[in-house]
């Protein structure tokens, strides 16, 4: 199923090199001021071709809405959202069609459902994601309507790392093309992308992402934990293959006794003095900024020739062609972003029926 | 909401400290032999009192099936199960009605809900997930009939690792009482943990899970990739704070032509060199072993005085009392595995409707 | 699937003849008192062996709540109820295990699913409606705490019809054992049924359901219209053969200008002078009455023998014996008094997030 | 929530004066050939203006498919479906900016959501289901691979009633322009509605459905009963009534000896020789055909005076203007049809699940 959410409820559609993306938004309480600036202007931060770490591919992302929305404000109706494709080149990907590309989804859309829509990756081209991102927009002005604000940057590209977020100003995120807050890590990062491109090659990188003034409360308590949902929806993105939240994986080597938030008292709101936990308790918001790491692969398409198999299984040379981005993170920053805001509205409306 | 799945879907229910906890499984096939020995031997690797390293708790969590079985198979009508709660000694917490303990969810519990069951830590206490693991031992007798097998071992205690699971010969999981196949890495861990029993504290670690033959095809593409949905199952259980598969955040490090599987035919059969991916494609298994980790904080309460606020913010002090586990992965074993034959179980059966 | 709900979600278990039945109630607000006394009460309405003319099977329905309920009120987790089967003297049904009886799902459930539980009708028994009986009390609870009350009675056996319900008084509907507050058309009733059981016949009846005072506003739109899950609820009880609510079928006979409710403004709330409409417009209550019809059809059990087809496709003869119910509907208004209240409790904490 | 099914999925959005209405289809399965002549003639069925018992809005109705299909074959990805409002004039509209009509949803959704899109009625105008025909084309296309065929028409306009269907040559549903199979009834149907439309008033009618060669084991037990999911389906179209299947509401009059449907056999098939059940038992389909009657009120808007209220509670008039339909059900008989290939074609898939 295509769709993600439980009250502020996705769900997307489209195809790589159709005749267009989108996305149904369904549970947008009524009376929430739509600005379509803003989402143009998020939708620009995703858009392929910004700069020369990243995919030339051309495409405005202008968007269309279609319903559920009149006079400027969400109606409570589905409000859809339709992006044309404009760039569709289709004859840069007839070599594909009979030949399964390393590491991509080729093989397993075959295997699953008997032929597949090889224009550009099809469905599972990462071009799906503009259509969260256009959702992600609403739920951040749903989020803004209660002060809650989703921060997301590139942390980590190859081995070099950004500091711990608690050190950085992510108001300066946009100011880079990689969209790290610290710009002598941000220069580095740049640097190697740049010398992986030369290569011919991809490289992995971490995006962050930090939720800022979160209402106590949020998540449910078991199967749908706020952090179990985040961690979902993070994975769900292209290419992701982690995800950790608050002490993370870091956290195994610790002690109970180091790794413990102690609760404190102040001016009557309840606060913790470390944020091990990350923002979450029992799956719950405590009130803390929630923080987490998303891990991205190397993009699996490279400048370079590749030993695969036919569908037939025969041996196949393939390379990639044209435009790709050497490194998937920067670009991944407003996805990240887009995916957190979209847990966190369901949470938040979710959370309205906990009590009587 | 305390369900999971969409169509082999389960519902459990109970408190730490209240009459029974349970589990309600929705959608398992008919026709499936319930082999009851089985279940209760799952059970038995989860509950306490197993060893010295593990939380001395007495509960046989001996289990009752009211309704969906029907001479020895299922009926295809809803399996519920019943495990009552014997050892409830609610005296041992009465100390923190009142008071919050750090880094568990009494807080957010009573900020959410405006009070809670505070005995034993009520729904938020990780007996919940003995439900989880009658219910997974009947998604695993779905799965055998298919020939996939869920393992998951102990790969990390502390900064403790064993080698990288194709080293590791996985019928020897159950060999030691730390669960980990690797003796000598076992021993230490049980040294480690023993001596962190001593300091009254607690220590995390991490959780391999290892799914071995899975059919190609199971996931769906976007939102509920495979592997969205297994980090989803996995985070959801108490006390984890991350998870990543395949080559996980490690993978960020690596350059595409490092990172990517190329695919070869093996008597008709398409397989990858390497198994970067974990054995998920676009979300999509490819019928390579698909494996992860699962990183497990140091359980929260500690045999130490912390400080903490009560309910009105004033300052307290709260101590562990009684029993405890000084390192929770052992017992998780089970808990990974059943989470993650649910997640399979379930993916199994929507395959059945991607095709004509 | 055997769940209900979408906030106020409830999963029902159990067979007839299996160790219990149950349900499991997930979204109940937490804060709630839960009046154990009332639960009984609604359980005692449709327990079989009320008076003559129902069924003199024996079954104390008494339950026990194994979790969700802590000092009285509901915690927002699970609430489970189990109900245990008492009376289930197998042998009454050997001698339709091989055999299907005409108009029950006997054949179907082995069509569908290969075998079948044969004890007493297993999971397509009526019995399964004490576990709607139960969750449909705490919904009742729920939706007095804003006011709403949930009413049914029988407003027709055979062709015997009770007048309007506008002109009934509903506080009368426990005076009799057929469950009409008219008591010149209940007694005719009795009669007729108790005719019908000499007969060894059954016969149908009409159950009118009236819910006063709901809020304005519950209901969504286009497919979850109020009307249309208040009709999904009823048919989904045993025996239901239609639903219609306000004018219903009658309706179809007027034209337009009769069938209109005209708005009138009554000291600042807006109502309608007449209500064809059952107090549901475009789907959403309008804050007037909803009324609706809910007719069943007579038990397929009769005490006489017919003709019918073994699990083989060979001739049978097939009679009821023991304990049935000669006319089902005395005993279905709780039950649908009890669908009707899940189905309002479930909206009512939908239109939470219906607007910002 | 504006979608429906559980594997077989749509969602639809839309007003009635916005850009465009349409659908999303998610859970299609992978290599069903998508005839776009079929679903336009499916479409056109259900389009204004038709006949001069029709409403005069023109509507091309033409739909662009923008995902989902390639090669003229379903990939198992979502089908989103646009249908573009030609016809707009929103002037038309002005009068009721401010105004309740009655028995209209003008009131309830401005009550739920505090404004509305007033504009030729929004989204609770009765073009949304447009939508529903399209996606219902696909589900139709669908069950055609399995030899399942959805019948619907007109049996009622008012006290005029056609024979039963099985007396009825569905064949010539299409053959005059208020779609009743029954040249004679349709006849009198035609002048009644034509002289209804004189009168400047509207009438009520009743809809049958026949499913023709369901599998035997459609629909689930407890909730989803097959009748229950087609009730539902059915009262979610706007200015529905009312649902009764097989016998329905005059089965109430039968005795059970009367109404149970005897098993045969008919060389090694199991038929029953009477089909009071209307091919459902126990909530799953015995392979008998399924039929079931749906019962349509009189249009809301007429071309006469009301009186009314405003939104701030003043007294006032209100008449229809333009173009109506003076009776809905013969455009009312493609919807029908097109709800039930989608309750069909939902199950036909969920039962894939059934057993082992």
């Amino acid at each position: 199923m295509n769709n993600y959410g439980t009250l502020f409820r996705i769900s997307t559609f489209g195809e790589s090199h159709g005749p267009a993306i989108g996305v149904v938004i369904d549970g947008c309480p009524a009376g929430l001021v739509i600005d379509e600036t803003f989402i143009q202007s998020e939708l620009n931060r995703r858009k392929p071709g910004q700069s020369k770490i990243t995919t030339q591919r051309k495409e405005d992302d202008t968007f269309k809405i279609l319903s559920g929305v009149f006079e400027g404000k969400s109606t409570g109706t589905p409000i859809a959202i339709v992006i044309e494709n404009q760039d569709q080149r289709s004859k840069d990907y007839s070599h594909i069609e009979n030949t399964y590309r390393p590491s991509h989804a080729d093989f397993t859309y075959d295997a699953k459902y008997g032929f597949r829509d090889y224009r550009g990756g099809g469905r599972s081209s990462a071009r799906e994601t503009a259509a969260r991102v256009a959702a992600g927009a609403i739920a951040k002005l749903l989020l803004k309507t209660v002060g809650v604000e989703c921060y997301a940057y590139v942390s980590q590209v190859g081995d070099l790392k950004a500091p711990h977020y608690t050190q950085l100003d992510l108001s300066k995120t946009e100011d880079n093309i990689v969209r790290c807050p610290d710009a002598t890590t941000a220069e580095k990062m740049i640097a190697l992308i740049d010398q992986v491109r030369l290569d011919r090659d991809t490289i992995g990188g971490v995006v962050t992402g930090v939720i800022k003034n979160p209402p106590v409360g949020l998540g449910e308590p078991v199967f749908d934990k706020l952090h179990a949902e985040l961690g979902k929806a993070m994975l769900s993105i292209n290419a992701v293959k982690g995800f950790e939240y608050g002490s993370g994986f870091d956290g195994v080597n610790l002690r109970g006794s180091q790794h413990n938030d102690e609760f404190y008292s102040d001016a009557g709101k309840i606060k913790t003095k470390t944020n091990h936990s990350g923002g979450v308790q029992g799956g719950i918001s405590n009130g803390e900024d929630i923080y987490f790491n998303v891990a991205f692969k190397p993009v699996a398409t490279i400048m370079q020739d590749q030993v695969t198999v036919g569908k037939d299984g025969s041996e196949a040379i393939v390379s990639g062609k044209g435009r790709h981005d050497p490194c998937v993170v920067p670009r991944a920053v407003p996805i990240v972003e887009a995916m957190a805001a979209l847990v966190l509205a369901d949470f938040y409306l979710r959370n309205r029926a906990a009590r009587l």
